[in-house]
């Protein structure tokens, strides 16, 4: 069998350690290896460890900036315009959303809005953060264009995801969904093994449905309930793009293609209180009782259980921690590459 | 040909009209009036003039009271726990959009969560007054089961729609938005043409998709993007029915069929201070050139133009405030039939 298993506190160890040799601090290193390890073992693996090179090249060229700072434009209690600084886009995510949570404390809601940025990874991230500190979180991102507005052809808004979480007795409930049918590394992958595609992923450059993955990857990925899913998308740029003052679609530099120009994204991180509202525990207890419910309404037939959002994303990483995380040939030794190009061991 | 066209403004007073007789006071009368004619303008007839009648009857059993009221049961200056005191839906969002948005002059934020709440009507109408404003706004609610989890065949969650609002120069762009594929009306107006539906817009009562729009209505309606549907359809009902406090799905007393228990519908209603975060003129002018470089996108054969979303329900509305609303007979004489049993002329 090809493939490794290997220890998650070991490949957070080998991350962090790459991304210090690019003058990252250690303890923004740290958070950067956390995420990408944490995307990996949630199954998320377009925003896993493979990202590591592309990040890695951006901090050798100088394209984002390896030690964190920020500054804040205008605040209230309850908002901050934030400029990232063109920090990396994780540990701005973390301090950020950080910060929503610690104004929240005191104002019940806090919505930090950023621009200035870089890719940050899984935006449900950001928004668990708050979930595990008993509070509703929410995370948005914009990003480069991948899907058209209705009627159009050409892409203008990312795949822009929008991420929900909310404390239960236990892992809480994550929402962390693009706002496109399917991702685009979907139709990479079905290339890459020469298979067809379901009508309704994606549209030709024309604007056509198709079911060739090489005619959608030319064309644009469709967003989900049609003018709903544009729409939500747009919602996302006008949050990220316009009040937080980043850059809308086309305007956004692509961060697999550009190593010159700053990406300048744009993300909104909202934090909110429960215990402002009501107690915790009150929350919580009603939480779990209709998370009962719903697992105890009648499955269709051949469906073993159901799921709570993500629940099967923390089964797998929880499985992971114990058990060792599963990497393909070709990732690992991109990862060992790395080693080799930034001077440091590979002890995973 | 059969039909009336109707002021939009006689149309306005005769509905306001008719709640007076149930005790609603003026004021409020007029908001429900405006609320449903608005509707109607803008096309949404599922939640136009046609609800009179069960509003009236609602009234006039005493399942919900005709005098608004509310009290506070937590507050800050950006948060606010509302208790809508069984008060009609539509006089609670509001005045609950208002109160948000004066305190979002304050703190740049303000999310207010409403339980004991009724059927308010379209969502983005309050969404709508926060972009009037300035603002940007957010208005959710929670309501009876109409959507099943991914992998049950039983409805839990409402159609809990998301509607979102932003200001630029000129009519404010809304998204309005269910969280299933159509609306359940759709089906119902499939069955009375004896027409078949899509697939992808309901599932059979074994959680079998169906083209037949009688199985249809027997079942489930399937959410936008399969379990990211749910997903948003649930975490509805986590800040609807959850941290306001109110019902959520099943346990959510049906307006249509119960008239003895209160509804207790849960709301949320988020207005966001754009001159906090920047100009307000700086922020629209964005908007513009946004707005402008979507419009320009290369457009799909046949299609005439690329549209902001409600941009043609805008067009509608201010079509029929200058040449009439199209009433169907049905509607027309539904309405007049109020007027014999409670005791108003119709002059329209």
């Amino acid at each position: 069998m090809s493939g490794h298993i290997v220890n998650h506190e070991a490949l957070t160890a080998y991350i962090s350690d790459l991304m210090q040799t690019q003058g990252v601090p250690a303890d923004e290193a740290r958070i950067i290896g956390e995420h990408l390890v944490e995307a990996e073992m949630f199954g998320v693996t377009s925003h896993g460890v493979s990202r590591t090179s592309t990040y890695m090249k951006r901090l050798h060229e100088g394209v984002v900036n390896a030690k964190w700072s920020y500054r804040i434009d205008a605040e209230t209690q309850s908002i901050v315009k934030w400029d990232a600084c063109n920090s990396m886009g994780m540990v701005t995510g973390v301090k950020a959303m950080q910060e929503a949570i610690d104004r929240a404390k005191e104002s019940g809601i806090c919505l930090v809005a950023a621009n200035h940025s870089n890719h940050f990874g899984m935006a449900g991230y950001y928004a668990r953060m708050a979930a595990e500190q008993g509070m509703l979180g929410i995370c948005i991102t914009n990003a480069p264009p991948n899907i058209a507005p209705t009627g159009s052809s050409r892409a203008y808004m990312g795949t822009n995801p929008i991420a929900l979480a909310a404390p239960r007795n236990g892992r809480p409930v994550i929402l962390d969904m693009a706002t496109s049918v399917v991702a685009m590394g979907k139709l990479v992958v079905a290339q890459k093994l020469g298979k067809s595609i379901p009508e309704g992923w994606a549209l030709t450059a024309e604007g056509k449905p198709t079911t060739d993955p090489n005619e959608g990857v030319k064309g644009t990925m469709m967003p989900i309930g049609g003018y709903k899913g544009y729409g939500l998308a747009l919602f996302v740029d006008i949050f990220c793009g316009i009040l937080a003052d980043a850059e809308t679609g086309p305007h956004m530099n692509n961060l697999w293609h550009d190593f010159v120009n700053p990406q300048n994204v744009g993300h909104c991180f909202c934090a909110i209180d429960i215990s402002k509202f009501l107690p915790l525990s009150y929350f919580t207890e009603k939480m779990e009782r209709m998370i009962a419910e719903i697992k105890a309404l009648p499955k269709i037939e051949g469906v073993p259980e159901i799921y709570m959002p993500e629940e099967i994303e923390f089964a797998k990483r929880d499985r992971a921690v114990q058990e060792g995380i599963p990497l393909a040939d070709a990732i690992y030794n991109e990862l060992a590459e790395q080693g080799g190009i930034y001077g440091v061991e590979m002890k995973i």
